[in-house]
């Protein structure tokens, strides 16, 4: 398997997530960062009380898929992130081994494996 | 190592991380996300003023271990989160190369090499 | 290319971001957590409704760099969050395959690939 993170604009992120549900991506996770740097201008003096209020326009995607659906998947965020200027940001590729479906306790190496 | 990510109910958090110490989880991190899928009902509509506010019912773990204690902490998971309702949730495992402690400096391959 | 998440004092998290930048560390992304281990006193009883709200004092940094970069900047980490007391955390390694530019579409098994 492997795990897609993609760096991405928040502006863009219901279309991209949505993109990706109608491709079939089996799950999609969201987390709040706050980038520094890939391209992004630096705008944070980040406070410790202030670090989890702040206004982001940058998000985090994350989503786990089959080897032979990642083309599929980078290329609909790709397509759906994109606006052409600077800060439109990075997606990463990752190996990941096992899953394990906690209600099944399924185990497999293919995130297939766990849901058929 | 082994790096351990599980999407487990918040209603389960606490007592799964209970039970991780319980095993001797050398550390656990929480991480708050927006799940979308993974068997999870889409019930987001992401702004980006409300993103960091939400109400979430779903929590992410990540846990590096040894490889030889890779089992006992995803049975750990898997015992400790299960509902056997949908939505319970999911466990990746992936391959962490190198470790080191701050405070010593040590470096290692194994989490209890820079522990001992 | 590999990843490094380290998981550092916040208050050290200004300084090794920017000791990090005057290296030249391509980006990097800051993530609020909630560490319960490796060495952090346990501190946290996570209720569902305060789990955003609450007060860190550890946060993860994550960073993706060309493997001839690594070292540089893991040092950059264990000099910049250093304290010599319990608590000043760990850096983790591992393995990227491929980053894309989503502007540029450009692919690359280094992220010195996409930024040329």
């Amino acid at each position: 398997m492997k795990e897609i993170k993609a760096y991405i604009r928040t502006s863009h992120l219901n279309q991209t997530v949505e993109a990706l549900k109608d491709k079939g991506a089996p799950g999609t996770t969201v987390v709040t960062v706050h980038p520094i740097g890939y391209g992004f201008s630096s705008r944070f003096t980040l406070s410790e009380v202030d670090i989890t209020k702040q206004y982001y326009d940058i998000t985090k995607i994350e989503l786990v898929c089959d080897k032979e659906d990642l083309d599929t998947y980078v290329s609909t965020i790709l397509d759906s992130a994109y606006t052409g200027r600077p800060g439109d940001g990075l997606i990463f590729v990752s190996e990941v081994e096992e899953v394990y479906k906690i209600r099944t306790r399924k185990r497999g190496t293919r995130i297939s494996d766990v849901y058929s």
